[in-house]
């Protein structure tokens, strides 16, 4: 990119950082951006700033929010009986979307993968744990993606979790081997939620 | 989006804003924000505020630039005698990376669209004809885009430039019909360059 104005070379390189975001598409959002009225822009940048001074992990669930406990973990409808776990905290927004769900969540922070090198202990599993000794909990759903690291981490909570008397339930046939719960449209997920089987 | 915490939901509108990205990919990137470093953030948002701080558009051909005559305009190696128009500052890219052309640009800032109610003088054709009167260019390639408004804009360029005495042509076969400069190879820009043909 040794053609454009350096600081648009530097703002390509930055739209690439950015997961889907290729040469091209790059270079069209910066082109985007520099047609942009100047306070357009500003606001993207502010929103970026922002984000990343007001968000943090909720204290319960690591739910990525800005007021601690964060909604789904501070909200007295919600059941204390059944918990879903998931992988990451934009993963909660998959099983919201179904309004099949009205329990607690627990964000894993990832997802067990030996290739990887990610082990239990760089998970969230002592505060889950701590959670589940409550003995409030019934019900456990595992709703990590449908794909080997998920279905890992979903048997490695089973034997795990199991033994505490607890049920453990996994979603169910609908997602899409090899797919990303994130794409998962709202049928799909519902399907999932119904048809969740013991592990 | 009432789901995720306000500062998010505000950064995937922001993103929203931007061309190619819909509301999934949105929130896929402004997750993927919440996840990163500040730091590497920061730099997102930084490269976007300096953007619209240091580039502004060429005094002679509009391109946007970080100096003023631009690269293209100011560069002694290329040949004053073929001046090649484009619709936007970034088709030059797609034009420069061919490296079959060593003239000067002209961007235009856009193409005439009765439809959109573009007409001549919404363009930089005042500035382009001043250009022209130099007597110094041999040759006008127009390199606007191989749509309706690309080729209206070509054919209103040619009347306008043949009775001055000057060769006009327009980029030959290979770019596909309805599509976008933007997005066409190496091989098909080469292609349409050498094919280039007389209005």
């Amino acid at each position: 990119m040794g053609d454009v104005a350096e600081p648009v070379s530097r703002l390509i390189d930055q739209f690439k950082k950015l997961p889907g975001i290729g040469a091209k598409s790059a270079q069209r959002l910066a082109f985007f951006v520099l047609k942009m009225d100047s306070a357009d822009a500003g606001q993207i940048a502010e929103a970026i700033l922002e984000v990343k001074r007001s968000i943090r992990c909720c204290s319960i669930c690591n739910n990525l929010t800005d007021v601690d406990p964060c909604q789904y973990c501070s909200l007295p409808s919600r059941s204390d009986k059944s918990l879903c776990i998931v992988e990451e905290s934009n993963n909660i927004l998959a099983v919201e979307r179904t309004h099949a769900f009205n329990g607690r969540y627990h964000v894993l922070m990832g997802s067990l993968s030996p290739l990887k090198g990610i082990t239990p202990d760089q998970l969230t599993m002592t505060s889950l744990l701590r959670r589940l000794e409550s003995g409030i909990v019934e019900e456990v759903i595992v709703a990590t993606n449908p794909n080997v690291e998920g279905e890992t981490t979903a048997l490695y909570l089973s034997r795990l979790i199991k033994p505490m008397g607890i049920r453990v339930t996994r979603l169910g046939l609908g997602l899409p081997v090899g797919g990303d719960l994130e794409y998962a449209d709202e049928v799909t997920m519902t399907k999932a939620l119904e048809g969740r089987r013991e592990l």
